[in-house]
């Protein structure tokens, strides 16, 4: 066989030498069937060009993939905005996929974008995965990879989160201000950092104030939207003296609405509720939610950022470029305190 | 040049032809790395085997393509898990990619799914939309595509979409009972003949009840949620007449809460509202919302199931595949007709 080199491409293909060299450079010169079949020949031939294998490898697709659990959910369909706008400007397609927030899938996700489909990845990890092999396995592929809000704590790169563990301190000290005494934290997962920070943050806001710590006031939610109801439901007829409820995601704080509706308890003279949500209509609710409201387009935008800059320099992504965005908390009327007597 | 065949892949690769062979029949016995060179030179090389060339090239990525406008809408996150539990039995992995309801986005996206990312695509066209010689080019590139929701009736293929000739007369003709007589209608996209259907249920809604059809009455809205605002602000001040308002899509009927709201004009006293939702929330929104509701989990299984029998069948779609789901109306509050005197 005779070596694999520029010549041997552009005999197999029968097209000249340079037109090759410039397919290879992703040059706006040669069409994009073209470049195509030179791509795929190089890669079938295991084509090493001097210095740039791997670098020249990772931008053959001009591709993003973005593997996240969801886009029922505000904060995803947001980020997501916010990294199709970066992606665009740098001429970069995005392909979406969803975990559904299950492990099993999420391995699979990942193995499939190996397969050269994406260039890099941003990642917000599943709740339900508690093994992170599948994920440093992408560091071999050579497929660099920014996490965003659900991060990985195992894996050495760059992440983009809020705050947290403030905002949720914040939030349990709005709803202890407003009057509340007996507060439920309803979360998803304990797995993932987020989670922990979270409630972290709700266990430090009630000793700071003096309240006891009650770990059956701590409602562990599930996938099924329809299971958080009866669980929510069931927690609130249990312990009838919950006077305050801080959702650590969207749809939980929407489930407890649908629960307080059907028990007949006012929101907010029986039962006050703040929520992490980017609901736009969160305003628009009866009565309108308080929110802790992240900013998901810019945490979306970040994350591609970096990555991006990373793809197009050829350079590693460095824990180092990890940011910290800053929550907003929107007082409305399901936190009101009752009026002065 | 030798022929492209076996025994020339094979030795190119390095391979028994054996193991070439098995790698193009996506074979378990063979490395994913192995079945990717094969696949790649494959396809540099025009490499056809006898007869089954094209549905050969339709196994080999065992992956299906969702290009949709854009994932904050419930209608399309709801879509999307009816597409993936599908998906997920057959073994096949979903990406998705946004156009944003941009033209230029879609053609880019169709562009990068024939590439040999994807098997087949399930698609709801962009309503910036006018031209549709890329998704026709899918034909030649032997990628096979259902169309939900937002159809092109340009392309012959099967499509599944809902009554919403019917569902737009309903909810006219609901408008009209609870006692309106000055009716707005908010749509999108006039390009797209779902957008087509609904408008004419709205206008024969109208007709069939003796009001007349005001075009002054029927509001373009933009892709911009702040802009709609201000359209729909413009609009209700310049007619203070109008005592209903018919949102073709979600946005729109949450925009025209936000300017009611802002303008003190009491739904449903003074404006009815009804609009095509899929919004969990629209019951405890403040009024709850009336909707027309599509659906949209059926919508996305019915679209997957018909494009993977396809693929696994390796059959053609045909446009008599098509199917037609019934939408149901939700009267709420924000709709309900004043008490009588």
């Amino acid at each position: 066989m005779p070596p694999v080199n520029l010549k041997r491409l552009a005999q197999e293909l029968n097209l000249s030498i340079a037109s090759v060299s410039r397919a290879l450079q992703d040059s706006h010169e040669v069409s994009s069937q073209t470049k195509e079949r030179v791509r795929a020949l190089a890669t079938a031939l295991n084509y090493q060009p001097h210095a740039y294998a791997s670098s020249l490898r990772r931008n053959l697709s001009k591709t993003i993939g973005v593997v996240i659990p969801k886009v029922a959910n505000h904060f995803f369909a947001l980020a997501i905005n916010g990294i199709e706008e970066v992606a665009r400007q740098s001429g970069f397609q995005v392909l979406i996929s969803l975990t559904h927030d299950d492990y099993a899938r999420e391995v699979s996700i990942i193995q499939h974008m190996k397969g050269g489909r994406v260039d890099g990845l941003l990642m917000s990890v599943a709740s339900g995965t508690e093994d992170f092999a599948h994920i440093k396995s992408l560091r071999e592929s050579n497929i660099p990879i920014v996490f965003f809000d659900r991060v990985c704590a195992e894996v050495s790169t760059a992440k983009v989160t809020t705050n947290d563990y403030e905002s949720a301190f914040q939030a349990t000290e709005h709803l202890i201000q407003a009057g509340c005494r007996r507060i439920a934290h309803l979360l998803i997962s304990n797995n993932l950092s987020i989670g922990q920070f979270r409630q972290q943050g709700y266990r430090d806001a009630l000793l700071a104030h003096g309240c006891d710590v009650d770990p059956t006031l701590i409602l562990h939610g599930v996938m099924d939207n329809e299971q958080n109801v009866a669980l929510i439901r069931d927690l609130l007829l249990r312990r009838p003296d919950i006077d305050g409820v801080f959702a650590s995601v969207e749809r939980l704080a929407i489930s407890t609405y649908r629960v307080c509706k059907e028990l007949g308890r006012t929101i907010p003279d029986d039962i006050k509720v703040i929520g992490f949500s980017n609901l736009e209509a969160a305003s628009m609710l009866d009565p309108p939610l308080s929110t802790v409201t992240q900013p998901a387009y810019d945490i979306g935008r970040e994350a591609a950022k970096i990555l991006l800059r990373a793809l197009e320099k050829k350079k590693a992504i460095l824990p180092s470029q990890s940011q910290v965005l800053k929550s907003e908390l929107f007082q409305r009327q399901s936190t009101a305190a009752a009026p002065a007597r």
